[in-house]
């Protein structure tokens, strides 16, 4: 049912799910890798969603609090999510997410910034009301060059148990 | 220093910041209007950063838990921050914000539903360590068109005092 796409064939035949719940063990680390912020995509996503001065324009940037133009935060949080489904959420029997808990904008992010995208299982746990789903509890940290922590954030994912997913 | 943007012309000078810390006095609501999910747009949105099939796929989305296929959560976020924007936050002396708590993905967004965006503000504060900037918590909830809540969340907006936006 799960499969990896790309930016051409969204509709590529399915690739089995290598990863069931029981591949997220409390404690486990991924590195999800590194991604540029291009400044141009950061205009981009703010003209859709977010056109706040200091996300579009280097002026407004340099005399906000965050002393240039930088990324919208949902702009991070999404550019995050891509690293994440391409670092392991694309292999894995994902299901979905309810919700996200403690999202923290920690510092700009500007253009060039290379972030790095990690997450950490804190909980793993049967999901009472779907016999064949489970729930990961990860923690999500978002780094950029410096070592600087940009965004921290705690959520949940489900995924399909192993006898699930294979029956 | 603030100003609203257009896709267009994103320098456009400034217009002035009507709103400060002090006109979002706790149990204010505010209306956000509405905003109808294109398809395509789903998909551009998963394409580039939540590339899972079920925000891809008709087929998948039909076999996933969602029933269809459905949009991202975060583009559901993206959306409902493009309708603050346009509903206060670009005629408000907004600073950014430090951070979201509990965001809740409550049901599927499907393509051609109509979302309306709302924000209740909880709780105001000054700034301890910042003395012109004051501190907004407000709950928003984006209801589809049945009135059903398909996302909640609650969030930190910082904001000019009035005598830092006048002075």
């Amino acid at each position: 049912m799960l499969g990896a796409m790309d930016d051409d064939t969204p509709s590529t035949p399915a690739r089995a799910a290598r990863w069931t719940w029981e591949d997220f063990p409390v404690g486990q680390v991924r590195d999800c890798g590194t991604v540029t912020v291009d400044r141009d995509a950061i205009v981009d996503f703010a003209r859709r969603f977010d056109p706040q001065p200091f996300h579009l324009d280097e002026q407004a940037g340099a005399a906000s609090l965050f002393g240039g133009l930088c990324a919208s935060g949902w702009h991070t949080a999404a550019l995050a999510m891509r690293q994440m489904c391409e670092g392991y959420l694309l292999e894995s029997a994902s299901l979905g997410s309810p919700g996200i808990e403690q999202l923290r904008w920690l510092a700009p992010v500007f253009p060039g910034d290379t972030l790095r995208v990690r997450m950490e299982v804190l909980e793993a746990r049967p999901m009472a009301s779907r016999p064949g789903v489970g729930l990961v509890r990860s923690r999500w940290t978002v780094d950029n060059q410096h070592g600087r922590p940009v965004m921290t954030m705690e959520g949940w994912g489900m995924f399909a148990r192993r006898q699930s997913a294979a029956g």
